[in-house]
């Protein structure tokens, strides 16, 4: 069986070995605030489960080494991280580069980070060198100032990075190609782990993640100290709205209508072009389909929203009113929420709520010639994180667990299971416990009626209780199997 | 004695067997900002109160009825609430509707919720209705999401809802009775039980209520969100003030002044007439006077600061001065921290101090074309909350205690009472302790006197010393009757 | 030796009775926020330096008279507040408001305030009478309102106070000499240590300071309370920049660009006066040279920054991009960091981090008719010593221990040695340890050689290792030494 022997040799002994370098314990909680670790738990029961089929035929052979390759380019790519810590220290931040690219949209995968910056280069070079120079510097200041490693490597401190290189460039009125934009550049994005940290330090106070928040400080920080009106870093002039907007119900296009679901997702780079849009969807796709879902149905309500509030069409097809959403429903839709309906129907709620929240900020934000950023994202995800409800199938993760959303599933599948075993067990000691109690009594019983003190009716009584409360075969067997899984 | 029999199986019974419904433990904790609870204790004291004067001649009968119909419609009206209880759930609803309207106030009372409706419909009654679609909706939601029974029960999860109602109304360009607007008013008044359990997690931590800051962040939502030149929902045009106004002092309106101070209580629901805010004095003075003496200090601390300010008159007529004042006033007088004249003097300090931060804050908001919504008072209260002091007179109440302003009084009173006997208690075992180490002295001074090695002298000192010492009977039969009370 | 005795008996036998008068203990911790306290412990040591030389000579005599006296007006002058301990309480209040006064710049001596009073006549009379009646009615507020005595005797409540005096003179547009400007002035300054325990209970979950937050946000509150168009208390016109500067570079002024920098420093208190400026740098240097340093530094970068950003010359001139920064590293480097190279890094960092900020506030606050105030300092600062690093060299000082920049130095030198020390008796502990387990292999393998079951050079081999892990001597008398000092 050379297809299961090179799983488990290739990505799975590596990572055996390496486990400790992913630190969980509560000292160094606040310096991870998106921890995408534990990779041995799930990988070490795959290396079971091809015990069972002991003589697989050729069709499950090509569907096993499939769902390995599959396995490989998915997810995390764990095993391709873990890979990659034995190499030359530039490949290494490569990879924490993609990751990072990545993670804006909560993807822990180099290959969508690649296929990121691949649709950055067609929509605009500038940005995209932008948005990578971001992203190295933040990844080179987060180690000088000696933040966690494991962190770093999962691109925890690049996303925010990508995402001030970018915007500086994109809000920039300077044209492309003015170099000079590089400096103010490369500072902010050193600043990012900075201000990440710190702001790590309170929100980890209530087990909550900083988000885009470092990012949205930062570039209005940017704006708002040069503005429009500066000789070296002039801005895009952004005004708020004084008049009324014409809405004629007649003109509104549906096929740009359509268009705005990838172009809201691409306006979370920053990007209006929809074909990248769709190239980042495909990028979402290949590390987690519910994100890509989520994504989707985020984009489709903040669209929706901006038709409700009477926005003007141009801001809808141009996917202004999507990209908040798009990142709101993905966090609340699976991935800090274990996904179950109710969690599904608390992402549409959160999408609406952003949407609403976007209008409100980028309101507000054109009173100082800012743009909205993904403030409203941030500021509706933390508040749908905040809340404390009494409802069984919410369940909020625990930050140092969440990965992505099909392990994040798999993790509150497990603790489910467990919880209901535990439970079962419990209750079977407490049968076994009653169990024994009433033999004691028909014991005592016995004895009595050796006195020739008792009824044997009441006796017959008691036994035929007692057989109905002992925990029949059946369901012994069925625990046995659950904990073998 | 029917009167005290009622009053022992009316209320005081049905409430010891559903004490354990209103969660006072520390799980719960964050889910209860304001939770009006216990009510078993107080009420169990009276009941043994009566066991003293047993024949009661008929002028006392008649006393004794009147203060127990006082208490079925006064204070939180507990016996009520408990009646309710095994109602139909629809009743119940309304119960909860009605306490959440008065709830603005901080008054837990069905009745002033009803008549501060009646002041509503007065006032208008689009914005009436509005106000209750509000109330109702938002305690369903607070009912989806799982949020504490006790808390809704208690109206907690509905005062920002009829605010957020009333205000989305009174704020609306579109005129009334402009049915589209209840969408929206339905969606804010749904979120605001999500907003509430987002803040109140946070606000548990310094174990600090959320007051009004759910309903503050909604309506400037919906407001900004939309704004002035909306096709759906236009908003009042607010604009920050250019030039000067004038101010001739001997234009001022004397009436109209006086006339500010009811005004500014109704404002409280966005309501400018004189009437209704007289009806809701006398809504607060049902529940609780020391609440309506502090509503009305507090409305004239406004119009105070108002002249010292020098604001335009039409703003002090139109009590927009006043309304944070009052609730500012409500809170720190007696609410939060227990009543005594040093609580009161901090009242009056925050009041002032709500209404300087009331005109900042009306000054900034308009640039947004926003109105001062309640953000001063919340403000200034969770700033006067938040204080620090070695002051033994300013006792501020665990969150879990807090009431209403009279049962918080007995509380503080109860619990220094108990503190006081606690210390004689200890100074009385101290006193004894000695005066027994002093007998050992003289007993063994005795028989070294036996011994014949001792002056007599001595030993009569020392007697006379411990018989200074010795606790004296009066002080002790004081501290028996104290902990009978 | 009259010299060494007078050390003795004048300052330090003072300071060991009175050590309990302030508080270090975890429950009065949140209304120090920052202690200047325990003064024994280096001076101790100097007491018992003097031992060393036994006769000195006349020139060593006179260095240590010169020492003595420089310990009297340096530093925090620890001396002079325990001798003022028992004088009248108004002078005591006297000492209070000098070293409020000098407490904005972090330094708590009053001779440096009193320096700093002078500096603010100089630049104008009525400010410094308005900045003087701040700082008293400041401290008589927090001891109205029952703050620790400790912190108030370090002036901690002070500071805040004599900015919002000052400041609230200097944005007044009703011209000099306007008396009625007293009446807000005095309401405000004793809002100042209501606002201060409000923030510090908030900021001590964090360990943070409040730093200058009460003076920023209460100067902001009576600013756009009031605004421009007030006919009480009208403010200077603040507006947003909308159009194009002219940017010469070849009008810079050299020597302006020079002298911006004890302007800078001078804008701290809101001086654009150079000469004020050069005296206020005097009295940093009395108090501690580091500070003094750090504060040119801070003052250099916040002009390099300025020209970075391409400011108005007139801006820069006029030392508004200097004070934020000064305040920055002063605070980063040294104060509540220990000073290291890397914090002397990190304050740089911080430094044009705030000017960055400063500019970006400045512009913000303009929208509402508003200064920067000194938001940008306190904001890049708490950012700052929010961020959570493993780097060695980078101590963040319990807030408890923050005393002033050459004795937090002490403090965290000291800190060092001790963990050196535990660390080096650790590893001698464990070098004996495994030394005697191997003597006792050794003395197995004797008994065994006895026996005739080994061989000879295997004890040998044993023996050399043991010898080679023993601690020498040397090392030992170093340890000896080092807990001596």
């Amino acid at each position: 069986m050379p297809g299961t022997q090179l799983t488990k040799v290739g990505p799975l002994n590596l990572c055996r070995t390496s486990t400790s370098q992913y630190p969980t314990t509560q000292n160094t909680k606040e310096l991870q605030p998106l921890m995408a670790n534990p990779v041995c738990e799930t990988t070490e029961k795959k290396k079971q489960q091809p015990q069972g089929p002991e003589r697989p035929n050729s069709h499950q052979k090509f569907k096993a080494k499939l769902m390995q390759w599959v396995s490989y380019i998915a997810g995390d790519m764990a095993a391709f991280g873990e890979w990659m810590k034995g190499q030359f220290i530039l490949l290494q931040i490569l990879d924490w580069v993609l990751r990072g690219a990545a993670q804006v949209m909560f993807v822990n995968n180099p290959l969508s980070g690649l296929i990121i910056f691949a649709g950055l280069i067609l929509q605009n070079r500038w940005w995209a060198l932008n948005g990578f120079v971001g992203t190295l510097f933040a990844t080179i200041s987060a180690l000088i100032i000696g933040q966690n490693r494991g962190a770093i490597a999962n691109g925890l401190y690049g996303y925010n990075g990508i995402l001030v290189g970018l915007l500086m460039a994109v809000f920039s009125n300077a044209g492309d190609w003015y170099w000079w934009l590089l400096l103010p550049n490369i500072f902010m994005s050193m600043a990012c782990p900075i201000v990440s940290s710190a702001l790590a330090s309170i929100n980890s106070r209530w087990d909550l993640p900083v988000f885009t928040l470092p990012f949205n400080i930062l570039v209005c920080l940017h704006m708002v100290a040069t503005g429009h009106y500066n000789h070296h870093f002039p801005q895009v002039l952004f005004q708020p709205r004084t008049s009324m907007h014409n809405l004629t119900w007649s003109e509104l296009d549906y096929p740009k209508l359509f268009r705005s679901i990838p172009v809201g997702i691409g306006q979370v780079y920053g990007c209006d072009n929809a074909w990248t849009g769709g190239i980042f969807m495909i990028a979402l796709f290949i590390s987690s389909p519910i994100t890509f879902a989520h994504a989707t149905i985020g984009s489709a309500v903040g669209m929706v929203s901006g038709l409700a509030l009477a926005a003007p069409f141009q801001n809808i097809y141009f996917g202004l009113w999507g990209y908040n959403c798009v990142l709101a429903c993905i966090a609340i839709g699976g991935m800090f929420y274990a996904l179950t309906w109710q969690t599904h129907l608390l992402a549409l709620a959160c999408a609406f709520f952003c949407a609403y929240l976007g209008s409100a900020i980028a309101n507000v934000m054109s009173t100082f010639g800012l743009p909205a950023c993904t403030w409203p994202f941030c500021l509706s995800a933390l508040t749908f994180l905040l809340i404390t409800m009494k409802i069984k199938n919410i369940y909020k993760l625990p930050l140092a667990k969440v990965t992505y959303h099909e392990k994040d599933l798999i993790y509150f599948w497990k603790m489910k299971k467990e919880k209901r075993i535990a439970k079962q067990r419990k209750e079977q000691e407490k049968d076994i416990a009653s169990q024994q109690k009433k033999e004691k009594i028909i014991m005592a019983a016995m004895e009595m009626k050796g006195r020739q003190h008792l009824d044997a009716c009441t006796v017959d009584v008691l036994q035929e209780e007692s057989t109905q409360n002992r925990p029949d075969r059946k369901s012994e067997a069925t625990e046995l199997n659950l904990t073998q899984l």
